[in-house]
């Protein structure tokens, strides 16, 4: 399917600067924060056309479209669902999508450099929570002049955003779509985060996240952290369906420890192509932004914000999603709905796991329509209009 | 429980040396092999109540009783299930439990020395296979006199043992018991045990299998890919009942890099204790034998040597395994079955996940002694003579 919106760039804003800098939840400061953000659609008079995109832990801001000079056929990361006549309809709706803080794709993060020392922060960056990406969001539409947005959508860790955007700031979101998401990492979801961790920090060339001046990266780690990550994120049937026991490049085995099975061939391959468009220390941070993720630790608080607002939701899962299964999705509905909130909870049949909410699944797309749908004609924003 | 064995001891026996070196399937030789095994109870003069123990990837021979000096709270590994009035009754049973070829507690492997060199082999002791691991197994019960087993039992890598030992070899086993084993690896297991070899083969001590004359060790992998395997042994219900979400050592979260979860504390635990025993090429090897197997590759000879022999089958799944689930289980009955043998399936009950084989729970000793008293009483082996 080619890019219905042709070519864009990516845009870079400084939200937090000099005597205003980012106040962390934790209470640190972060001096100097810049977004990169991209926009498709257009802004209509009355800004009430807004739908912000939430990217998931490797995402960028690069949501949709094709950079100059890139492959026409490898656009933006969630092109399938933003353009002309797709679920996030370009021709009426201004979508939105900013990388986030603590990333490594344009947005302020430990990679950055510290102006206060001139190097890059490394582990010397402050711990940030989903809450301080959510204020870092909030920070660029102010500066694009929107106080209020038609939806908020975002899976996994986008999901994840979301969430906590309509808990701590009620009246800025009419509708909410919460895909692939978690309320609370699982024991096991920690376990996977905690090991995909180590393998970056036992890497001798972590050297305590200060790799920056070494002429060396973790790669090795960061590959490896990759690796048990995409386990996570392809179900046990789509892994058969894909690759099977098949021997990569031969009809039968090697007997050997290098790779032989495809499976191993394509881990490798998502390690390898991982670690030069992605910071390690930007894996540590956004790892733990997860497993310290409880935004409904607090249920009297969570009900007060939510009957504050009037935010209506949608909360989306994939029947073959482990990682984020769809007991988290069904518990994200029932908090919600305790605290008062009007939800829908829909399991979308899908055999590619956590995956799913990436691909262009009929009965996922047209869910997302119909939500975006209503929203839209609620605020009058026709399909012709814009 | 407290052991109902007492005292026992490790003993070893050359079983390949010399002029008869040990034959592997893939035509490569291992000159000398010596084996490390336990026994329990007393083999009758009809040496027709020997019953074999396959062990799992990281077990050993000691699986009941205890070690002079060891604590008497930590008996060998699957104690529960072996010694007096317990399913493998050694009142009346000779029950024998050996170090699997490739391994590092006793038996010949990759840390072993070889006699050509005068230095551990590390990665040029030649791959090995499950029908190699049997090949072993068997030339020890020659060398204990014994041609016919009442049983071969195993969990695992274990099963897989048994499962590869009747097809190779019919007429030597009255009854196989599988457990929580595999026909053949998902592309899924598959991909758990590349990451976990290569979080070995990425740690720079491991020096391409040949660190033991450096004076350093690849623990900081060997300790990782231990950590992934964890995940996968425990199931998602028992890691939240034993873990859940709680902070180790404290009452809220410590936000940091470093180990806060309790889940976290464990898979630390876990790997550091597991480098203290276990050799990392071991490690490798024992995984690939896995990877590798596929025993019912060939059905016409499959049914062929099923027909060739009489032994009948006990394959056990538990529910919340997911490692080898149920699945698995079913499929190796349903091979077997299309072979022609008898096959009894049953999916225990349990929230212990791929571990669950290792715990005495009562439906599942239940259905193992109800096989075994079977077996026994066909060859007239009563509850009381032994």
């Amino acid at each position: 399917m080619p890019s219905g919106i042709g070519l864009v760039k990516t845009r870079r804003a400084v939200v937090f600067d000099g005597d205003r800098p980012l106040k962390l939840g934790s209470g640190a400061e972060v001096n100097r924060v810049e977004v990169a953000y991209e926009t498709y659609g257009e802004l209509n008079e009355e800004r009430s056309n807004a739908v912000f995109i939430c990217h998931a832990l490797s995402g960028d801001a690069h949501a949709a479209g094709i950079h100059e000079g890139d492959d026409p056929d490898r656009p933006g990361w969630w092109d399938n669902i933003i353009g002309p006549g797709r679920p996030l309809d370009t021709d009426r709706l201004f979508v939105i999508c900013a990388n986030v803080l603590g990333g490594c794709s344009g947005t302020t993060g430990p990679s950055s450099t510290d102006p206060d020392t001139g190097r890059p922060y490394g582990l010397r960056f402050p711990l940030v929570q989903v809450r301080d990406l959510v204020t870092v969001h909030r920070a660029l539409l102010a500066e694009l002049g929107i106080n209020r947005l038609l939806a908020a959508v975002g899976g996994s860790l986008g999901g994840m955003q979301v969430l906590q955007w309509v808990i701590d700031h009620p009246g800025e979101i009419d509708g909410a779509l919460v895909i692939a998401a978690s309320g609370r990492l699982s024991a096991q979801n920690i376990a996977f985060s905690a090991v995909a961790r180590e393998a970056i920090m036992r890497d001798p060339d972590f050297n305590d996240g200060d790799w920056y001046d070494t002429g060396k990266r973790p790669d090795s780690g960061l590959g490896l952290a990759r690796m048990i990550g995409h386990i996570t994120y392809l179900s046990e049937q789509s892994m058969r369906e894909k690759f099977g026991r098949r021997i990569q490049d031969a009809e039968v085995p090697r007997f050997g420890f290098d790779v032989d099975f495809q499976v191993e061939s394509y881990l490798h391959y998502q390690g390898q192509s991982f670690v030069e468009r992605f910071d390690a220390n930007s894996y540590l941070y956004l790892g733990r932004v997860m497993d310290y993720f409880d935004p409904f630790r607090d249920p009297a608080r969570v009900q007060q914000q939510i009957e504050a607002g009037d935010t209506s939701f949608l909360v989306l899962s994939f029947d073959s999603d482990w990682r984020f299964s769809t007991a988290h999705s069904k518990e994200i509905a029932a908090e919600l709905r305790l605290a008062g909130a009007p939800v829908t909870f829909r399991e979308i049949a899908s055999t590619h796991g956590h995956d799913s909410f990436l691909f262009a699944i009929p009965e996922y797309h047209e869910t997302v329509t119909g939500f975006i749908d209503r929203l839209a004609s609620e605020r009058g924003i026709g399909r012709e209009s814009g």
